[in-house]
C-alpha cells in the first residue's frame, strides 16, 4: 500500500506533552477521500486516550475526532464527494458494513466494532489510526458527511462529537415540543445540548454545580437553571421526561431519578471513571430507566449538522493554534473553556 | 360510617409475632364490594412492612395482599361483580380515578398516590387500610379483578402480586417469540417469571447462585440455567432483549448489563436496601438501560389472570394455615419456600 508523509501534532508517551510529528496516510483506495483538515475540536475523550487515563493507548497518538476540511482527493468509485466540497470525520471511520446495525447507519453498535479515528486498530488496511490533528487524513466516503455551506467552519467541527453524542439521545428519547428536558452540566456536550434541545422545542431546565455558569446557561437559551447543590432546589423539581447527564466526574445520580416522570429516563452520555450508586426504590417507583448512550451513528451525524444549519446554532468555541495544545488539555482538565477548543490546523503548516 | 368486627391476624409492635386480632371493616359503600377472603398469599413485602424494615409502618397491621375470595355483599351502584363471584384484591385498592394514569387503568402510577391494601391512609373513608389475613374486606368494585374459574383459587393468589409484579414489565418490554429473556433468581418472583416469559414465546436464561436451583429453573421451563457465581459462564453469555432482576440482596448489576444487546435492558423488580453501583460504561456502550418496575394496573392485573388461566400457569405454592404464618415469615427469611407461601384462611375462622 502506497503511503504518503504529513504533518501530525501528537505524542510517543503518556507523560510528554504533544509536539509536531510525522505520520504516514494511505493513497486513497477506490471507495476513499482525501480530505485537507482546516479545523479540528478537542474532546475530554482526546485527554483520556492522549495520558492513557482509559488504558490500551498505543503510542505516537494522534489525537482528534471533531474533524472540518476539504475534499483533495477521491478515489475511483467515491460518488458522495467531489474534490473541493467541504467534509467532517467524526469518531467513525470504518465498521464491517454488513451487519444490521451498518445497515441500519447505526455505526457506533456495529457488532465487529467500529474502528475509531484515532488510537483504533484499522481492521481494513492495518496499523494503527491516527486523529485530525494532522494536515490531511484518509477516510472511506461512507464514513464521511457533509457541512452545509452555511455553518461557521470552525465551529462546526465539535457537532462531530460533542454535537451527536447529545442529538443522538434526544432523538431516540423523543425530545421535542411539549417535553421537559434537564441536561446537568455546562460543559462541551451540556452547553450544545441546551442549544439542541431548545431548537427541538423542548422546555430546558439545566442543572450545574457552579454559580457563575447560570447566567450562561440562560444566555445558551435554558428557560431555567437549577443549582444542583442546593438540595431544597433539586428536590422542588418534577416531572422530567429526560435528563441529560454529562458530567464525567462522580456524582449522585438518584436525586435526578427522583425527578423524572413516569418512564422518564436519565441518560448518561458523560463517563465517569468511578462507578454510581442507584438507589432500587428510584429506579422501581415510575418505570424509570438510568440509562446511557455513546456518539451516533454517521447518517445521524449528517443529520444533527443539517439540524444546526437549519436552526443555526453552532456550540461556542475558542479557537487557537496547534501550539497551544499542550495548554489547551490543561485547562480542559480544569473545565476551563466556554465551551469548546477547536484547532485551527493552519497553524500545523508554519 | 358503619363498620363490623372481623377476625384477622396481624401484629400491634415490630417485635412481636403475629396473632389473631380483630379488625374493624367499613359497610360496604354504594361502589363497594364485600369479599370473603378463602386464600391470601405472602410476599416479602408482607415481612418487611410488619417488621417495619423499610420505616412507615403504623401498627396494629394486618398484611397481606394476594387476595382471593368469593363476594358476599354489593352495594348499591355495583356493577362489574354479583354476590357468590370469584374476586381478586392485589397491592392497589384506591387512586384518585382521575389523574391520566387511573384513566389509563395504571393506578400503580396515581398522581396523588394509590392506596395499598394494607398499611396505607385510606384518602377516602379514612384511617389506615388492613390487609388480606382477614376473614373479609370491603373495596371499591374498580379495584377487584376477577378469578378465572379454571385457575385453582389457592394458588390463584400469588399472581396479584409476584405475577402481575413479572407480567407487566414483561408486557411494557414487549416480550414475545423472538425475544430473549434472562431472569436473575428462583423466588416468589422468579419462578412465576420463568413461566410467564415462556408462556410469551420467549427463550428464557435463568442465573442462579444456586446449584440446588438449577434443576428446578429447567422443571419451570427455563431454556437455559447459568450459574452466576460462575464468572465465565456469566460472561459468555450474551444479546438479551431483556433481564429481570428479582433480587432483593445487594448483588452486581454490571455483569448483567454487560451481556444486555443493544438497547437491552436490565429490569429491576426486586427491592435491595443498599444501592448498586453502576459503571458508566455498562450503560453508555449499547444505549443500554438499568430501569425499574413497579406491580402493575388493575387492567392488567386482570390481564395476567387472564393470560394464566388461557396458558394454564400458576404459581408453585405452600399451602399454611393463619398458624404457621410466623414460622413462613421465618422461613421466607431464608428464602425457605418453594416458592411461594399461601394462607388457607378458613383456618383463622377455627
Amino acid at each position: 500500500m502506497n503511503t504518503k508523509q504529513v504533518k501530525a501534532y501528537g505524542t510517543e508517551t503518556a507523560e510528554a506533552p504533544l509536539k509536531n510529528l510525522n505520520i504516514q496516510r494511505r493513497s486513497v483506495a477506490p471507495h476513499d477521500i482525501e480530505i485537507e483538515i482546516l479545523y479540528c475540536g478537542i474532546c475530554h475523550s482526546d485527554l483520556h486516550a492522549t495520558k492513557n487515563e482509559w488504558g490500551g493507548t498505543t503510542y505516537p497518538i494522534v489525537p482528534g475526532h471533531e474533524i472540518v476540511g476539504k475534499v483533495t482527493k477521491v478515489g475511483d468509485y467515491v460518488t458522495k464527494f467531489k474534490v473541493g466540497d467541504l467534509a467532517g470525520i467524526g469518531c467513525i471511520v470504518d465498521s464491517c458494513h454488513e451487519c444490521d446495525y451498518c445497515k441500519e447507519g447505526e455505526e457506533q453498535f456495529c457488532e465487529q466494532g467500529s474502528t475509531i479515528v484515532f488510537n483504533s486498530q484499522d481492521k481494513r488496511f492495518g496499523g494503527i489510526t491516527y486523529g485530525g490533528f494532522s494536515e490531511s487524513i484518509v477516510v472511506d466516503e461512507n464514513y464521511v458527511v457533509h457541512i452545509p455551506e452555511t455553518l461557521d467552519l470552525a465551529s462546526a467541527a465539535p457537532i462531530l462529537c460533542a454535537g451527536i453524542t447529545v442529538y443522538s439521545p434526544f432523538k431516540h428519547w423523543n425530545i421535542k415540543a411539549g417535553k421537559k428536558v434537564g441536561i446537568i452540566g455546562i460543559g462541551g456536550l451540556g452547553h450544545i445540548a441546551i442549544k439542541i434541545a431548545k431548537a427541538m422545542g423542548a422546555y430546558v431546565t439545566v442543572f450545574t454545580t457552579s454559580n457563575s455558569k447560570a447566567e450562561d446557561a440562560k444566555r445558551l437559551g435554558a428557560d431555567e437553571v437549577v443549582l444542583s447543590t442546593d438540595n431544597e432546589q433539586l428536590k422542588a423539581q418534577s416531572k422530567f421526561d429526560m435528563i441529560l447527564d454529562t458530567v464525567s466526574a462522580k456524582h449522585d445520580v438518584n436525586a435526578y431519578l427522583n425527578i423524572l416522570k413516569v418512564d422518564g429516563a436519565l441518560v448518561l452520555v458523560g463517563l465517569p471513571v468511578e462507578q454510581l450508586p442507584v438507589g432500587a426504590f428510584n429506579l422501581v417507583h415510575g418505570r424509570k430507566s438510568f440509562s446511557g448512550s455513546n456518539i451516533g451513528g454517521i447518517r445521524e451525524t449528517q443529520e444533527v449538522l443539517d439540524f444546526c444549519a437549519e436552526h443555526n446554532i453552532t456550540p461556542d468555541i475558542e479557537l487557537i493554534n496547534t501550539n497551544q495544545i499542550n495548554e489547551a488539555f490543561e485547562r480542559l482538565e480544569k473545565s476551563d473553556v466556554k465551551y469548546r477548543f477547536v484547532v485551527d490546523m493552519a497553524s500545523l503548516k508554519n
